[in-house]
């Protein structure tokens, strides 16, 4: 697993009997020379927005990852859960045609259109279907939501619902980074090219996560510690904030009340 | 559990590290005296309809399943499946009220209103809800299905579909009664007072499961075989047969599909 990545995927993983090795994380994601020195049969990848610090896997990196899954006969979960939403940058293409033996891709309608929908979906690798289908159990997603979800694809409907909000999150985006830039912090943010959350670098400042967790708690303000991703605790500071939850007209109020969180106390 | 009953429940349980022992089925339901003999911490009934053979539980081994439940402190799964669907007789109430902390109470929208949807529901006693969530991992069900039924029961559309839909379905069960009736075989019919399928007996024929489900694959005719919801394989000779699967202007084509099933070799 990456480090830091989602506690619970790791969870899903020791729950079904894996065992979890942590492989360091960079500016370029997942440091790839260190996992051929695991002996992981497998490993959850974010490569086109690394979770939560926000890097693109570089190429040079993407080719090293399918060459180790085809010589170490393992799995790639490619895990493009924003994959949708880039900013900054040319679109990234899925990892997955380059070891479709290999690689599973994992997409979701989650960031895209609504969590509450609880949908996603997998390419596996064809002699991964029947397991897959054995491990799932019955299925879980309404018929009539899926048939709904092909009809919004199939009519360029998630299309222009998916250009509308790349400029509207853009925008909240632009917004955040414009509100950090006006702290008397020296405050880096990282993983603003894509996706709908970014990473505030606590390092260059006297600010710790627990501080700021303590102050969001009494100001009804939802952030993440980074020290709540790590496999291997590290001593880096910094704060997971998601700027796609408030309400359009409950942003510059939600953004606001961010930014008093990060306001030298006076 | 039940014996006969879902294979697929089998399997859930046998996966999470449970071991099954088979309960017999008479016309009363569930033999809750045998249960009393096993060493189980719980079980899994279909008190309203017995699945597969159609039995309603008998008031009085309701009340002594709730006195082993207590006695043993096991767990009652009381599986409502179809307990809206009842043609001749009084509406039975869920068991859970006999011992709320002691009966898991579990119902589902796949039958009064489509498989499709996915969406069931349990009621706990209070100190299993944690320990519920934590198996059940992340929420499955969307949450905008689970707002429209919501209102579709708050508004009383519920009510009014089942009152419509239990009038259908018995218009449905009244032509296969009236179909079986009529074959030169003598076919008894089990469990036909409530639900949507029953199960025809083929005791008193020289007809074999094996032969009939031969037959309807040829003809195109979906049934299942007794045989398959044994635990301990018995003799007894029984086709299972759902009717309200087909589109209401297909039922008596399909009907009638299934008699020419019954009819003996010319």
């Amino acid at each position: 697993m990456e480090d830091p990545s989602l506690p619970v995927h790791r969870r899903i993983v020791e729950d079904n009997g894996g065992e979890i090795v942590g492989v360091p994380v960079d500016r370029h994601g997942m440091d790839v020379g260190q996992l051929r020195s695991t002996h992981a049969d497998g490993v959850i990848v974010t490569p086109a927005h690394q979770f939560p610090l926000g890097a693109t896997l570089a190429p040079v990196r993407r080719a090293e990852l399918a060459r180790w899954a085809r010589r170490a006969d393992a799995v790639v979960v490619e895990d493009d859960y924003d994959g949708e939403f880039r900013f900054d940058r040319q679109p990234v293409g899925a990892m997955q045609a380059l070891a479709p033996d290999h690689i599973v891709y994992a997409g979701t309608a989650s960031k895209s259109l609504s969590p509450a929908l609880r949908m996603g979906w997998v390419v596996l690798p064809a002699r991964l279907v029947e397991p897959f289908l054995a491990a799932r159990g019955p299925e879980t997603v309404s018929t009539i939501d899926q048939l709904a979800l092909a009809d919004f694809i199939n009519s360029h409907a998630l299309e222009r619902h998916l250009r509308r909000m790349r400029a509207a999150y853009r925008r909240r985006r632009d917004a955040l980074v414009e509100t950090l830039a006006a702290s008397p912090y020296d405050l880096r943010l990282d993983g603003v090219s894509a996706g709908l959350h970014a990473v505030v670098n606590l390092e260059n400042t006297s600010l710790t996560e627990t501080d700021l967790l303590g102050l969001a708690a009494s100001g009804g303000v939802g952030i993440h510690a980074l020290g709540d991703y790590w496999i291997t605790p590290r001593d880096r500071q910094g704060i997971v904030v998601g700027y796609s939850r408030p309400p359009l007209h409950q942003y510059p109020a939600a953004l606001a009340a961010f930014a008093s969180l990060l306001a030298p106390p006076s």
